[in-house]
């Protein structure tokens, strides 16, 4: 296959794929917002845990979650790929099957890309947003006394990764709830956007490589420290962390993936933001914890040690897939 | 190393890594341009061709060529890395050294990115631009007759890589020019905005795979075929054509990543751009040939068959550093 026979089966699924650079009319009342991805068989992924579709939804969501937590809304994406030597134009396709499908899903096109070799397929993604200037949030504006909350219960995903490797005894309908969410994520951008607009949240970010690993990032960006007081765990991650004899909570702190949204909020504003939000999407906004002076994070009286994922760390803790 | 000591080692380089997005305020008359690359080592380069800091340099040129072939001026740019694991931070500096310089000399900003590991360095690069909608131009603009033009003579760049494989006696000056074509190649922003700019240039695009298979992309979205008349050759390739008995144009046509522009020029107006073109940048805007009706390539009554670099096919011929 050639570089433009490939171009020509992924034309009907992209919109300037082929040229050398797309064009768009950003909006003339809003600040543009981009992010940009690196996901790469072997250390991010791997195909015996997923399809190719699921891997292409995934590392879209990933970036499409990166632009929710800023509180923009999804415009447009470039996607480079590095394809094995032995991939073919139907495994192409499929990849884009899902990077197209997951896009649709946010409401956002694909305009172009890159087509080049890799031993390891390798899926580099920039998604563009727009966001008000008064609504943009970076995970640096938390202030000693904030609430910490998370959009929803976390380490559905990681279950997910485990039943991709052992076997418990959760329930068929726990089991592909738990795959499901670690195969087919899903970037909070409504729920973003709704955060992004309340004066009362001052800090947030995406839940990408755990809630304990984030927190400390959210905490050193904002010159804080961090007290947990609880974790709301997903019902998957209960029953196979359960299944195993862990504690669910030290479960769900240390999985990855989840996309949910880590904010800090206003204390006195907290009760009626959370009333708001779980009118609006049906679902708690759950107090985590709260920020303090300081640095490092506590739990329980006990300081608390990073457990997420680092690409580069010398020992490493479950990543999704890797 | 951990992926926060690299960010942190890479902040004073960049405006944004580490946050999730970054933000801007687009121009409210420009339309945005976005474009993106992945250059893969052993692929798209080597380490033994070049040093860290040109790997970065070119990745970055190669992106800006691309704003430059749509008459785009450049704003910013994510940078995403894919780090093998024996890789320190040192050698990330390094190649962010070159990433950064030239973007500087684009100005533009590097304002976030990503780390992933990967076995072989890869480098996945977006650049954000803008542009006049007015002047915005596309390889899809050209019409049989259109003189087709090129904004530099071609070649030297290949010269430079056949210089790093073998020795040829071409003198150390045109030796230097060569491997400096290679190594640190400029994208022709002031050229592309300069022929966006007027009314009498139907199709532009730049030549990043050599001039016969990045002309034959021009005319199937031009639906047009093309005549090649001759071939402008830089010194360097003429004398190493020269000291292999080649024959230079031939070389110069299957020479990739000169990062010149082509444009395809209405036919009436094309002395007149020419002139004002070698006024303000001092050299000529080379005739090449002109496009006609039907479709493929002729040079000298004969068909010219693609020469260039193709990822994907099955026969290669030179890609730089590859």
């Amino acid at each position: 296959m050639t570089e433009d026979e490939i171009i020509a089966a992924l034309r009907p699924l992209t919109k300037g794929i082929g040229d050398d650079a797309a064009l768009w009319q950003p909006s003339r009342s809003h600040r543009s917002a981009i992010s940009s991805d690196m996901l790469v068989e072997g250390v991010d992924f791997t195909r015996a845990a997923m399809t190719l579709e699921d891997a292409g939804w995934r590392a879209m969501a990933a970036n499409v979650s990166d632009l929710a937590a800023t509180g923009a809304r999804p415009v447009l994406a470039t996607v480079a790929l590095g394809l094995p030597p032995a991939f073919t134009v139907a495994e192409v396709q499929r990849l884009y099957g899902g990077l197209a499908a997951c896009a649709a899903d946010a409401k956002l096109s694909i305009v172009g890309g890159d087509l080049s070799r890799s031993d390891a397929l390798t899926i580099a993604i920039t998604v563009v947003g727009e966001v008000r200037a008064s609504d943009a949030k970076s995970r640096g504006g938390g202030r000693p006394g904030d609430v910490l909350a998370v959009t929803g219960a976390l380490g559905a995903a990681r279950a997910g990764l485990e039943l991709t490797r052992g076997s418990w005894p959760i329930g068929d309908a726990l089991e592909a709830a738990a795959l499901h969410a670690f195969r087919r994520p899903q970037a909070r951008v409504a729920e973003g956007r709704f955060l992004g607009a309340s004066r009362n949240v001052a800090a947030m970010m995406d839940l990408s490589d755990g809630l304990s690993a984030d927190l400390d990032r959210l905490c050193v960006a904002s010159s804080c420290g961090a007290m947990l007081e609880s974790v709301p765990v997903a019902e998957p991650a209960r029953a196979l962390s359960a299944a195993r004899s862990e504690d669910p909570q030290r479960f769900a702190l240390a999985g990855g993936e989840d996309f949910e949204l880590l904010v800090a909020v206003r204390p006195r504003a907290f009760d009626y933001l959370a009333g708001r939000y779980a009118a609006r999407f049906g679902r708690a906004l759950h107090r985590v914890g709260i920020l303090r002076r300081g640095s490092g994070m506590e739990w329980n009286g006990a300081p608390l040690e990073r457990s997420g994922w680092d690409h580069f760390a010398e020992e490493k803790s479950s990543r999704l897939g890797g």
